[in-house]
């Protein structure tokens, strides 16, 4: 059995390790991740520049290897497949995220970015996040649920063209899993104006992210706020098929 | 008549004047583009690093305004609504793109993923794109259908959390326009490897569209073979809500 395992938090991120812990312990692990964090990558690629890979000694252990590569959490994916592996991956697991990946936050996030890339490339995978963005984050509660929905996707087997995207809440006791879609959700005032020394304005990222549905049980927010993981099963087509005849009328087709 | 114009190439591409010369002619037109190109950008934000607008006076023409930023096409559209545009706009239009985002290119381009992100925050959006990567490519024939689908949009709305992907055929008559969903479809054969002059190895991407379904009539590649513009409905909501009974089945919840 072979497994990769990537993040967008880079190799140096504790949640990598943490996942790559939970695989099972007769496969054989390829951790290959970004080099330095990638968070909010989404499904960028690197498209002009050179990609470099450097193995990661001091990170091999029994049957895990590990890599980096100087590109986005997709650019690991993509590349580790061509030509890290020995062979074509039976799963590939990505985290575990250091914050959260649920609500609309899917759209923007390098974890679910190589999920969903590894999906297309007709690979199982799954995206684990918790939702603490510290460093020292603690992933003891969570860990146990990340072995389970493992080996669950591995002696079951996903749909084809579906990943997952797990969330757990972070620091307290986690009361089970709930099968869901992403919330409709936002984000808000989303940057902070600063003046730099010679007068000039910048913006940096900030804002809050806005649950349109919080009332909703069928969506992620709603049950990680409750302290139950959420699993949302994710797409990478983004056609909106059921939209086709309105649009027709629009366009007048 | 608020209208925001973006894309990925930047804003020295040609495709993104000859876009906002198509709008009408009652409109306020603010581009507000990648101050570099950034083909492949998907949804990527800046998450750290600071975001500084430039004003383009020499693309300053009637009532149209030009702003530059440092990041990817989803910051341009954040910043812009967040501070610079007057008001919410009224529609968002990126590209033209100079290249396909049909198939499954739509999941790595910046352009949709400004569109996608316009959608998002509430203003309805259409991402254009020419099957032609050069700077020079022709835009002449697809002007009149980008004119046309803009028009139709501003009278008769889309859906809420719906945008368009609309992609034309290069040099040659276009046959008129089918709305569709996006061709199953992946990359492969992705990197050439080099070897630099110190003697380590370095991969460059590159490879090939794979069409899995080339002849579904309801695919988008389908009919630019054909010399038709596709229109696909995309939304940014990844979830496969379809699929909760069988996620439910395999994890045990």
């Amino acid at each position: 059995m072979l497994i990769l395992v990537t993040n967008d938090d880079g190799i140096y991120a504790p949640g990598i390790h943490h996942l790559a812990s939970c695989m099972p312990e007769n496969a054989d692990i390829y951790i290959v991740a970004p080099e330095s964090p990638h968070s909010g990558q989404s499904s960028a690629i690197t498209v002009k520049n050179p990609l470099r890979i450097t193995e990661h000694k001091e990170f091999e252990k029994g049957r895990i290897k590990a890599f980096s590569i100087n590109g986005t959490p997709v650019d690991c994916v993509k590349l580790a497949i061509h030509t890290i592996l020995p062979g074509n991956p039976d799963l590939c697991v990505a985290g575990i995220n250091h914050g959260s990946n649920a609500g609309n936050s899917i759209i923007y996030s390098g974890t679910l970015g190589a999920a969903l890339e590894t999906t297309t490339l007709g690979v199982q995978s799954i995206g684990f996040s918790l939702l603490d963005h510290s460093m020292d984050a603690d992933f003891s509660e969570c860990l146990p649920y990340v072995k389970q929905i493992t080996e669950d996707v591995l002696s079951k087997g996903l749909p084809p063209r579906v990943c997952l995207n797990v969330n757990f809440p972070a620091n307290c006791k986690i009361n089970g899993v709930k099968v869901v879609s992403a919330a409709k959700s936002h984000w808000t005032d989303e940057y902070k104006e600063y003046v730099d020394p010679s007068g000039h304005k910048f913006y940096l990222l900030t804002g809050d992210l806005v649950n349109e549905e919080p009332e909703n049980p069928g969506t992620d927010l709603y049950w990680l706020e409750r302290q139950y993981g959420s699993i949302v099963p994710a797409t990478p087509d983004q056609s909106a098929t059921w939209e086709i005849p309105t649009i027709r009328d629009i366009v007048g087709e």
